[in-house]
C-alpha cells in the first residue's frame, strides 16, 4: 500500500531527541536520521552515508554537522557535505534532506515535496504544551501492524468495553451510537454522547458518582494524528463543571505492517498530584501494551500481507468512522498519484 | 505439499482444553480455535472473527458461546453469530465451523467435508483410557519438520540403535528385519521380531535378564496416528508372561514444515508406581526432545523447502515401512484431488 | 553473487577441530562437515547423509570413519560408504568429498575442481606458527555481512581513525595516502607511510614517545586472506629497532550476506607476558565485536539484498585498494565462468 507523502509525520517526541543526539527511524518506508545541533535545531537526512552507505545515525553531531561514524564525512542540515577528511567536499557527497520542525513538543518530518511543507498544516496539539507537568504523560509503542488497523482502533472506541473492561470500558460507548462528521480540511470527527450512564472505571473515583453524562470525541487527521477528548460530569449536572481528558493517539506508518504508535494523555483534574499522574500513566500503558497491542498485532498476523478490506470483513455500524477515514485517505492517495502523473506528463513535453 | 482433508486429526490432548477454555492452533494450514463449553462440549471454528478478523481464541467462552475479545460478537458451536452488542446477529456474521469430538482423551477435528465425518473412523486408541493413572504419561512437542519426516522416524525404528543407544537402542532392531503388511482400511503395519537379543536398555531392569525375545509393532494410519507396541520376555519364555508397552505417536501437520507431535506411553508393569512413572516419562521426554527433535529438525533444514523424495535419497531396506506409507498417502491424495475435480466438473453443468 | 571456487578457503582454526571431532559449517553456500580422525588427519565431506539427508556433523568419528548419528552409516575421508549396518555399502551411498589440509594452524578446504588443489597455493601465514605462545592471539567472529564489505574494511584502514579512535586510530592513516600495488599472483598490496605522526593509541605505551614513524601494509589474496603488518619506531629512529605487529584478517564467504571472519594478531614485543597478551587480545576483540561488526552489519542491512556497487556509492581516494581488489576478484570470476563454459562446450561434442 502506498502512503501519503505530503503531510507532516510525527517522527519522535521532542524529549527522545536531546540536543546533540541522533535517532534512526523508518518513516513511510524511508530510513531517516533525526538529529539536533547543540542549540537544539532539529534536522532530518536520509540515514545513509553516500560513501559506504552506512547509517548516519551511528555517527556523532559535531559543530553543527552530522559526522559519519565510519570514515568521518560530515553533513549540514541541508545534507551538504561540509567535512571530508580524505579530500574536498564535493556535490556527489550530498545526502537527501527532509523538512523537519519541532512543534507541540513533537519532532515532525515531511517526506514529500519540500515546497509544500508549511508549518501551518501541523494539527493543533497545543494542549500538550499547555498542560501542567503532572497533568500529562506520554509514551511510544512500536507496533507490528498496519497504521490503518491502529487508527481503526481509536475511531471505534466501542472496543474499550470488551478489551479494557476494567479501565476504559463499561458499556456506555457500545450503547451510544457514533456520529461521524467532516472536520476542517481533510479531518474527520467521531462523537459519542452517553447520558445517565455508568462512568468509565478509570473516571469513577474522580467523578464520585454512579451515573454520569459523557461526551467523547475523536478528531482524525490523514497524517495519523488523532485527538481524543472525554468530558464527564455527574448525570444531569453542568458539563462545564465536569472533568475532562484530552489525549493524542498518533500513528506514523513505518512500513506496510509496522507502525510508530505515539500517545499522550492530559487531564484537567488532580494536575499537581505526581503520584496519581504516575499511577494513571502506568494504567494506560498497561492497557495499550497488554490489551491493544496484542490484539491488533494478532489481527495483522491473521491478515498476513493481505489488505484488510480485500478480506471482505463484515462491517458494523460501529465501523462508520473508520470506513469514512479510509475513504478520505484513499481519495487523497488517488489525488497524490494524479499529481505525480501530471508532473511526469508535463515533464515529458520538455 | 497438499494434506489429506477427510480424516480426523488430533488437535490437542483433552487435558490441554479445560471446560470454558480456548486454544488457537493451525491444523493442515487452517487456523482454528478449539473451545469447550462449561459442560465440556468441544467445538472448533475458524480462528477469525468475521468482523475485524482478529483470532477468536483471544476471546472468552460465555453461556455456550465463544465471544470475541475485541468487540463482543459471540458465536455458537455451529459458528452462527448469537451475540451482537452493536446490532442484529445476521447471516453475514457467521464463522466456518469444523466437526470436533473428544475420544480416547483426545480432541479430534475434521477439516474436510463435514458430511463424511464419522466418529467410527477415529483409530482405536482405547489403551489410553484403559491405562491405570501411573501406568501412562503423555506429551506434546511442536516440531519444525514436515509430518512425513516424523512418521518416517517411527516407521523405521532402527534409528533407536544409533540415536537412543542408552534407552531405546541396543542393536536388536537393526539386526532384525522389518516386515511390512497392510492393516484394516488404509492402515499399515511394520513388525520386527528379535529373538534371544539384548533387551532395550529401558526394559532391562524390568526384565531382569540379559537376553530377551522382543516383538515390536507399529500400526500407522494416514491421519498421522501411530500405535507402537513392544512385548518383551526373557529369551525362550512365554511372551504372555512378558512385559508390554503400548505407545501412541501422533503427527498432525501444522504447515508444510511444522508438525504437532503428540505422544503417549503406557505399560503393563509397575503401574501403581508414581515415582517410576515420572522417571520413565522424563527419560522418554529427554529422548524425544534432545535426540529425535534436533535430528529431524536438522534434516528439515537440510531439505529447506524441497520435498524429501525429490532429493533422491539412497533408500535402504529399513525404509520399507516409510516408503509403503508414503505410497498409501500419495494414492489417497490423488483420490482426494479426483473427487474435487469430479465435484467441480459436475457443478459446472448446473 | 557467485564466489570463487578454485581457491583454498579457511574453514576453521586448527584448535577448533580436535582429533575425533566434527564441525558443520557453510562455505561459499556449500554445507560441509569438517572432521578429524583419531590421528588428527582432517577431512571434509558434504554435510548430508545420502540416506535420510541429515547433517553428518551430528555423527561421530569412529575407526577412521564419520558415522551418521541417525542410522549408523559410516564414510571414509573420500566419502565412500564403509559401514552399513543395514546391508552392503554400495556406490549409491557415497558422499561428495573436498580436499582438506591443515597448514599454518588453519584448516583449509577447496570447494572447486580437486585436480587443481595444490597445497602451494595456500598463502604464506608462517608467522602464525613462528610466534611465541604469548605473542599471539586469535578469534572467530561470524558476521552478517557480505565478504567484500569486510575485506573493504581492512583495505581502507582510515576507518580506524573514526571507528576505533581510542585503540587503533589517531588520524595518521587518514593523513597519509594509501599506495596500491600488485603483489605476486593475484594478490594486492596497500601501504601507508606515516612519518613523525601520533602513534596508534594501542602502540604508544610500548613505543614510549609522542611522535612515531609507522609503516602499515595490507596484503590481500582473492580467497579472503589478508595479512596486515605495522612497523612503528620513535620518529626518526631506525625502523629495524622498532616494534612490529603482524595480523591475519581472513574473510571466508558463508553466503551472500554472511561471512566467517577469522583473525589473528602477533607482535615482536612483550612476547612472554601472558597477562599483557590477554589484555591486548581482549582490547582487539572488543574493537572488532563492538565497533567493526555493528557498523558493517548495519551497512549490510542498509544494502539489503542489493549489491554494493549497484548502489553507486560516492567512492573516495581511500577506496583505491578495495576498488582494485574488487576488479581482480571480478576478473577471476569471469575467468572461472569462461572455463565452465569451455568445459561444457567441449563436452557437448563428445
Amino acid at each position: 500500500m502506498p502512503f501519503l507523502q505530503n503531510v507532516w509525520y510525527m517522527a519522535a517526541w521532542e524529549e527522545e531527541l536531546a540536543a546533540g543526539s541522533t535517532i534512526g527511524r523508518t518513516i513511510v518506508d524511508r530510513q531517516v536520521v533525526l538529529w539536533r545541533d547543540a542549540d537544539g535545531t532539529p534536522s532530518a537526512l536520509l540515514d545513509r552515508c553516500p560513501h559506504r552507505l552506512v547509517p548516519l545515525h551511528k555517527g556523532d553531531v559535531k559543530d553543527g554537522a552530522l559526522v559519519c561514524g565510519y570514515h568521518g564525512l560530515g553533513f549540514d542540515p541541508a545534507g551538504k557535505c561540509v567535512i571530508n577528511p580524505h579530500g574536498r567536499p564535493t556535490e556527489s557527497l550530498c545526502v537527501p534532506s527532509f523538512p523537519c520542525v519541532i512543534e507541540h513538543e513533537i519532532v515532525w518530518i515531511w517526506i514529500g515535496d519540500p515546497a509544500r511543507a508549511s508549518r501551518s498544516e501541523i494539527p493543533d496539539l497545543s494542549f500538550i504544551g499547555g498542560s501542567p507537568r503532572h497533568g500529562i504523560s506520554r509514551g511510544y509503542m512500536p507496533t507490528a501492524a498496519a497504521h490503518q488497523l491502529l487508527t481503526d482502533n481509536i475511531l471505534d472506541l466501542s472496543h474499550a468495553d470488551y478489551l479494557h473492561p476494567d479501565t476504559l470500558g463499561g458499556g456506555s460507548i457500545s450503547r451510544s451510537k457514533p456520529v461521524v462528521s467532516r472536520g476542517a480540511g481533510h479531518s474527520l470527527r467521531v462523537s459519542w454522547t452517553a447520558l445517565d450512564e455508568e462512568p468509565l472505571p478509570i473516571m469513577r473515583p474522580n467523578l464520585g458518582c454512579d451515573r454520569a453524562d459523557m461526551w467523547t470525541d475523536v478528531l482524525w487527521y490523514p497524517n495519523g494524528v488523532m485527538v481524543l477528548s472525554i468530558t464527564a460530569a455527574p448525570a444531569g449536572t453542568d458539563p462545564e463543571t465536569g472533568i475532562k481528558t484530552v489525549n493524542a493517539h498518533i500513528m506514523t506508518p513505518e512500513t506496510d505492517t509496522q507502525t510508530h504508535y505515539f500517545y499522550c494523555n492530559s487531564r484537567n483534574f488532580r494536575t499537581d498530584d505526581e503520584e496519581y499522574n504516575n499511577q494513571r500513566a502506568a494504567a494506560l500503558r498497561r492497557a495499550f501494551e497488554l490489551e491493544d497491542k496484542p490484539i491488533v498485532e494478532a489481527q495483522q498476523r491473521s491478515l498476513g500481507n493481505r489488505n484488510f478490506m480485500e478480506m471482505r470483513p463484515a462491517l458494523l455500524p460501529i465501523d462508520a468512522g473508520s470506513v469514512a477515514a479510509r475513504r478520505i485517505y484513499g481519495a487523497l492517495l488517488t489525488e497524490q498519484m494524479d499529481t505525480l502523473f501530471a508532473v511526469r506528463s508535463a515533464s515529458s513535453f520538455i
